[in-house]
């Protein structure tokens, strides 16, 4: 049996673990010391109340012969897809029932819809970039192109007409850096796709945080339909990391040399998924309901005031940065041409705060650093202090 | 972009959207008669109360920004893989916490399992089969070969020395023909797998119905950590079709050519699987508890039951079948050499009775018919004791 040596390519982060070995090295060194975590990709927040109640319920009718659920439908309920072509209707997007998919995450279904591409297929990926995207077509054996996300494109990479790709990934707002397209720029990134027979895979897990003009789909681009599939989670909107619900959208539109996307993956799903948890479908649907999304909307609403901290602290400090408008990231610029580690060690070793640095995302990521909105009010406010203390110092 | 053409080699299965076709017209034409459904390949007990208490537990830990989960560990969380871990020692068992990969369920794990294999390995996988092994496989465009499960071999294929195979899929007790194999019979099958140097994917999603010397695990077999994995499920031992846990064995000692699978598989669910809903690997964690374990086996016991009533009415009309005493199935031959579909018209119409026609899985289930004991005790009782008169008639 040969195992698939693609694997053998995959390089190992060692990002998140040498955080942790600094971080833990410096508190043992400084037991008295309070250290401030700025650096949490997770949630804080508790499940809105509106959740947990569908949750319970949900538990109890799992708990009578009446009403327990089996097997569901493998592309999920109806209750909660009608439910997510609502959210989609009002913001003007007209989405089929059978263009949505439940999952378990964008995360599993950014990994898995790759199943269905051929593996001679050209990927394009931003730098920085999430890992996954990387380690998922490396796990293929695809060819991975970059396109340089930088402050002079405000981390916004725009198409290059020279470069020719088949598989575009987008994410916006961004993950790592919290910029965030507007629809006319996506525009320019569908009409790229139609020139190159090429689909976009767009990451919209951030959506709930966009603003000030950001898109929060790719289908507010004319003709996206053609050639994009959309990944979206509950993850970052309503705090499910750790509770598990995503969805995608394949649209029937999306046919290559007479395929159906939407047939591939709909036999995909049925072939090797077996559905979301009941339970955590009836979570999920609570939070498109009128009480759910006042709930949500003030959890979304603590974390942009977190991320309004710490961009109000930049801006003070004149520091450049991209994201905490649209996005509870907030990517900047280290200040005098510090390199990322170098920063970092700095606010460990002088004020005690931790983020995450930048080349840890990739090449273009060095120089830059990553401060997140996840934390609590007062861990927000305090560490922006101490940064302004330490930075602002020399002003 | 190129879409995966291997998609276009699936064949599409019509087996249960035609039973649900005929029935429905059968309805139609025959308001007034009852018809009994003993072709469910579902639990219909609802969960344990042990089940239900710790999920109402965990969704309202949930609640809680003190007690909140967010991101778990993608391989699930050491309170279940420990319980998993005890579930195995009590059996003799031993593994390593870090050999246990809790899941969404089976079904995902039999298809995601085959990222971590080559392209181009050969797949041995008995006919009649679970139409997943072969599918997964299918759109990874590897080569499947057959293995005959036949009435003479008791639809428990041994290895045929002649034939080389580096994945070779085993199901026992088996769906759909509920035959189990003997630890011995195992061992056969490792001894192959040694010589062949290939891998065995054990789907033991129905072990807790072994019995009366039927293995529960391919580990059972010596030397089997070397050259297997097992995957089993919360579905069939603890109701679990609709809530979704399931797990996957993957051995420190299965290596091949100097590379861990279980350091690729980690890898692989790392990257593109973030874990199971805390909420329900609580439930599933519950199902090891003393109480848990109470009411889980009541359960079994009621489903098997139901399979001795089966079997027994079966044993009187000295019909051919195997599968009532190790598993929900009992798979039997049809009588006086009728085909499949032509004996579940003749339920349909003389008895009123549904089943599952066995030549919907595969050419060897041609003249074989599944039954299963996932219906009421009263349905099973009253389905049978139609049959019996129907085929008894003549005797």
């Amino acid at each position: 049996m040969k195992l698939n040596t693609n694997y053998c390519n995959l390089s190992e982060s060692y990002l998140f673990s040498t955080i942790a070995h600094k971080v833990s090295e410096y508190q043992a060194a400084h037991p008295d010391q309070k250290i401030l975590r700025l650096g949490i990709g997770d949630v804080t927040l508790p499940l809105a109340p509106a959740v947990i109640a569908a949750m319970h319920e949900a538990v109890d009718e799992m708990s009578e012969k009446e009403t327990f659920r089996g097997y569901g439908p493998e592309q999920g309920y109806d209750f909660l897809r009608g439910s997510i072509q609502g959210y989609y209707a009002r913001r003007g997007i007209s989405l089929d029932l059978s263009e949505i998919f439940v999952s378990d995450g964008a995360k599993s279904d950014c990994g898995n819809i790759l199943d269905i591409f051929a593996q001679d297929n050209v990927v394009l990926v931003p730098d920085p970039v999430y890992p996954v995207y990387v380690d998922t077509n490396v796990m293929a054996g695809r060819k991975i192109l970059y396109m340089n996300a930088t402050a002079e494109n405000g981390f916004l990479p725009m198409p290059d007409e020279s470069v020719h790709a088949d598989i575009i990934y987008l994410c916006s707002p961004n993950n790592p850096t919290g910029a965030a397209y507007t629809a006319a720029q996506l525009q320019a990134w569908v009409d790229y796709a139609h020139k190159n027979n090429a689909v976009i895979l767009y990451d919209a897990a951030y959506e709930s945080f966009a603003a000030e003009g950001a898109a929060r789909s790719i289908y507010e681009a004319e003709g996206a339909k053609d050639c994009a599939i959309e990944l979206c989670s509950f993850s970052k909107t309503a705090g499910f990391t750790g509770t598990r619900c995503g969805y995608t959208v394949v649209p029937q539109a999306l046919v290559f040399d007479g395929m159906s996307c939407n047939k591939f993956w709909l036999r995909r799903q049925t072939t090797k998924f077996n559905g979301v948890s009941y339970i955590v479908q009836r979570g999920a649907a609570a939070v498109f309901t009128e009480e759910g999304e006042k709930q949500i909307r003030a959890n979304i609403d603590f974390y942009r005031n977190n991320a309004k901290i710490v961009s109000d602290t930049l801006d003070r400090l004149g520091i450049f940065y991209t994201g905490g408008k649209n996005s509870p990231y907030i990517w900047l610029q280290c200040p005098n041409h510090m390199k990322s580690w170098d920063f970092f060690d700095l606010l460990l070793n002088e004020v005690q705060v931790v983020g995450t640095p930048g080349s840890g995302f990739g090449r273009n990521g060095e120089g830059f650093f990553r401060l997140t909105a996840f934390g609590s009010e007062e861990t927000t406010r305090e560490a922006c202090a101490r940064i302004e203390k330490l930075l602002g110092a020399g002003k």
